[in-house]
């Protein structure tokens, strides 16, 4: 019975595009505008909803971590609708003309920027993502069902039925959001195969999470994977900058995805940074797993084991390696790595353009921290995740990477020959 | 034993794939050189590994249009030639900064186009498309891995080495193509789940082969759906047009994916256009289904089923219908199509402005052919396929769909606050 409600949701999402589809920028954000309003004017009602939610997680006995991203107090529903408002900001990107040429035969065909469609995104705990996620597809013209984590499901659901009332507000179905609101985990099987209406599928949450429904999503997924982050320190780097960089990337906030996991110190450079970025990090906090060379440099650091140089820590840990030059570091890079964001510190130009050129990751830096992947520093002025595959969007997304594009052809009677 | 060699394939394309990322055009342009210089020097070869196949084929009573499709005569070869030759002279997509900007820290951003990596192909019987699809991956930057259909793999394996002599010829590991030469169909199967070496699998055949591969494929997949092209006429259009446009979109070429379908008359112009146009597409052999409507105006026309509307015929077939006006039309197309290509003819600016923005379709035309959705006639110089999906490509893709992006971040020692 799930099964067929959940399938019914999908396809009330995908009529309900067609609305979208065309909406113009105005009453699309009107719509926004309206979410705010009704944000503000029942937040104790979400509160309320959200309390529900607090006091079956306390009875089921979950971490004062989750708890904690499960809470919705006045400052976290302040920060949703702030959140709005800068969606309400951003241009529209449907409509944008990409591309446009004129054919020898007089064609003219424009490459024009269109919504997906029908967007299905699953995530986990924090309840303040159904309201991000779903402004940002409304915004981009798309419908969109969502499936959040069972243990905030009042919080969802209350969230929901004021994004329902405000499409109701400014004339739009309410069908272009919907919600799936059970907590059995085999609904998010049955959302998976609903490539009939569903044009594209976003995981947010675990990697567990991320990799189950890859393997079994029947419908396109954008995934988010790994940041296994490096800082490479060539041996013509200024050490002052590297030594800020590389505390910068690891400590600066070490639970997200741009933090850097692994250190690879030029071994020219090896003896005299080491001792000093060591101490830095260790007076930080930051575990220390190193290889034996730099073992045999800073005593204190414990061995890395082969595993080590594959792992995403998202804690204060770091593994340390020293390379004979950039290309073992390039090497090591695209063997361990997870194609996510990788800089070089170096004051040699030629060695930063091969690191550059040669790493194969989302985002690549010379002379920065990693931890500057993101929609917001990037300045797309969003984000709804980011994306560690080659198709549509690698790196931060924001608004155009919830959109297609549709080759628009202008004639005047051609044929062809 | 198969799935271990198929895998080491994968493996070696991956692993070779490195050497392709950062060569530079000039290279891969003498890669593409040496390909035309062997296969001109070993046609009579290629011819005769191309017999084994046409014997093969003869025994097993294939049709005669498979036996024409499989054939590699001197022209077909010296076509081949041409094809290599016209990629050489097109620009090469990766290093192309598709956005730049700089943030107020300093940070320089820009968006670079990278190849993708490794792609699969897996196609039908047409052994040239062994050269055609090769060369544009290869001029892309990527390795690639071939799955011939098992009735051409003679002339495939023939083609297959000479591309892997002329990697040779310019220094490139050979493993930058390779090949799965066992006919045995389960290696699609194997080679679906690569997900580890292969970026992206594109396939190239039967509607059934493409389902099957997008139900089980863990690789990201870019699909060349159905064309169930539709052709609108408007009551404002010019009716010479109209018959010239609706004739060449039917008949120019029946068996090809942009060829129309379907033909949608607003009903103030039926009576005056449909036995016109009727009379020249059955003088063509076209068999005509239709409405109760259009029968009532043209006696022959046979009746359409339901099933007719969601047809993709492929031959000398077209059903017509009756509408109301634009609306319908549109609602039609959006209902029933298959969001390949459709146009409206119309000398109303206002119809066609929504014609163009709700009809939800890789390509949307006004008065013009539907048989231009091509990367040729588009002018992309090169086509490896038609997406019909909305992620990462749509429409004709060219050597640009053949490559990612990344982020390159120039910095000068920024950290994050």
């Amino acid at each position: 019975m799930d099964n067929i409600r959940i399938e019914k949701k999908a396809e009330s999402v995908k009529k309900a595009s067609a609305a979208l589809y065309t909406a113009a920028t105005s009453r699309k954000n009107a719509l926004l505008n309206a979410i705010t309003r009704r944000l503000r004017e029942e937040s104790d009602a979400v509160r309320r909803e959200n309390e529900k939610d607090l006091a079956n997680a306390k009875k089921a006995g979950i971490s004062a971590v989750l708890l904690d991203r499960l809470t919705l107090n006045e400052k976290r529903i302040g920060q949703m609708i702030a959140g709005v408002k800068d969606v309400i900001a951003l241009p529209d990107p449907v409509g944008e003309i990409v591309g446009r040429k004129r054919r020898p035969n007089g064609l003219v065909i424009e490459k024009v920027r269109v919504p997906l469609g029908a967007v299905g995104i699953i995530y986990e705990s924090r309840p303040n993502v159904t309201v991000d996620a779903a402004v940002l597809c409304l915004k981009a013209g798309n419908a969109v069902l969502l499936r959040g984590g069972s243990e905030a499901i009042h919080s969802n659901a209350k969230l929901v039925e004021i994004i329902r009332k405000s499409l109701k507000d400014v004339g739009l179905p309410a069908g272009c959001v919907e919600f799936i609101d059970t907590p059995d985990r085999k609904a998010v099987a049955v959302m998976l195969k609903q490539d009939r209406y569903l044009d594209i599928i976003i995981p947010r949450g675990s990697q567990k999470l991320i990799k189950y429904i890859q393997d079994n999503s029947s419908v396109p997924v954008i995934a988010h994977g790994e940041g296994n982050c490096h800082v490479y320190v060539d041996n013509s780097a200024d050490l002052r900058k590297a030594e800020e960089i590389v505390f910068n990337a690891k400590v600066q906030r070490p639970s997200v995805c741009n933090a850097a996991e692994k250190l690879l110190v030029h071994e020219n450079i090896a003896k005299k940074f080491l001792p000093v970025v060591s101490e830095r990090l260790r007076s930080a906090g930051v575990e220390l797993r190193g290889d034996p060379k730099t073992r045999s440099i800073v005593k204190y650091v414990i061995p890395a084991a082969e595993d080590d140089w594959y792992r995403e820590y998202l804690e204060l840990k770091m593994a340390v390696k020293v390379v004979k030059d950039v290309d073992e570091a390039i090497a090591h890079i695209n063997r361990y790595g997870s194609h996510h964001s990788d800089s070089i510190v170096t004051g040699n130009k030629s060695n930063g353009e091969k690191f550059l050129r040669k790493v194969d990751s989302a985002a690549v830096y010379v002379n920065a921290s990693t931890r500057f992947t993101d929609g917001f520093e990037f300045g797309l002025g969003a984000e709804i995740g980011i994306s560690t595959q080659k198709l549509h969007a690698r790196g931060p997304m924001g608004l155009a990477e919830l959109t297609s594009t549709k080759f628009v052809v202008h004639g005047s009677g051609q044929v062809r020959k």
